[in-house]
């Protein structure tokens, strides 16, 4: 059995748990918050990041989310999620790439360092000019996302996939932590709640960082 | 023909560039500095960075250099550069984003900043706390690269791969910036001599961003 080492509010490990959830992947699940730098931890993945995917009995380790995912749509054939022609499948991972790596930088990675870490780890007030500027960001993202919604049936292309489930993924987070005002937003606000209505999803929204209550509007999958 | 937007210091145009060198793909170089922003640029690449890879006859724009190495993996099969089983793709992979995203973050994307940005955009002197960090920073990557060198024939396994073009490519950014020192790190030392002599190497070598000349060992093989 794959164990997960993540914890709640980690959007990598959320890509992944949704990947999981929909090519019906069994694993359970072991809390491991990366900034405590556990040796045992690092040993397993020396990016000190969560997700790590791990078999103990098979001796395997895999880390980097987007590998560990690349692994399994290679070899789960069900439900593929990197799909079509190479080039649908370049903008796949072309988006993902926006979301993993933009989206985090600009919005749910600001977010996690000001409401989470500096709450739960750091013992400090958040700085209202980063969390203003991440919220401002979001709008830029969410028009983008948006526009997406609006010219294709999936935020890649004709069917659900793996952008989707990453772009998902941050919004969580962010949406977890209070940043994202959806006003305005009424295209990716719908694409955001089929999203929430899939049974891959509902773990994650019943799921809470301790000491840190998410808005009352977050679990609702029609909010 | 492929045209590729970079710069020559571009670490992540030079991913690609060793890769599609490795694998006989012919590409025009279009000269690009994303932080000009200019509007068709943006237009190309949401996201803002280089490298971009446009094909104007097919109507083909493709970006993120992962995006786009996994389409010439997937569409040119000669030369494979993530190869052998799903376990050793996830290795490659795994690596690969280690290179792309800490060795980026941890050194040569500071250098970039302090000593390419500053100078030639900012007209800044850089901060030399940074430089210092970059350079402390870069011991800790080429101790842990000595290690997959002294444990494998390559970096990420037995054969060439994509992990290794990703290193050579930060590191040859890192060592043009004058933020590496080679000492104590024979092994990695060694293995970057044998990346640099590669046919497909060799057009970065002799470059040059213009007011910015690299030290005098930058371009030798056997240095």
């Amino acid at each position: 059995m794959w164990q997960l080492y993540q914890f709640p509010l980690c959007p990598f490990s959320r890509k992944l748990r949704l990947l999981m959830g929909e090519k019906n992947i069994a694993y359970e699940l072991v809390r491991e918050h990366p900034w405590e730098g556990r040796d045992e931890f690092w040993h397993l993945n020396p990016a000190g990041r969560t997700p790590v995917l791990h078999d103990a009995g098979r001796g395997v380790s895999l880390s980097d989310s987007q590998a560990i995912c690349e692994f399994l749509e290679e070899t789960v054939e069900r439900n593929p999620m990197i799909n079509g022609s190479a080039l649908q499948r370049a903008e796949i991972r072309r988006l993902v790439a926006l979301f993993d790596e933009n989206l985090y930088a600009d919005v749910s990675g600001p977010l996690l360092h000001e409401r989470m870490k500096k709450r739960l780890v750091l013992r400090q007030p958040p700085d209202s000019r980063v969390l203003r500027e991440a919220m401002k960001n979001a709008h830029a993202h969410l028009d983008y996302i948006d526009w997406l919604v609006d010219t294709r049936q999936w935020l890649a292309g004709p069917t659900l996939g793996l952008a989707d489930l990453a772009c998902a993924a941050q919004l969580s987070v962010a949406d977890y932590l209070g940043g994202i005002d959806w006003k305005g937003h009424e295209q990716t606000r719908h694409w955001y709640s089929v999203m929430k209505s899939r049974p891959s999803f509902r773990p994650l929204l019943s799921e809470k960082m301790e000491g840190l209550p998410p808005p009352p509007h977050y679990a609702l999958v029609d909010a």
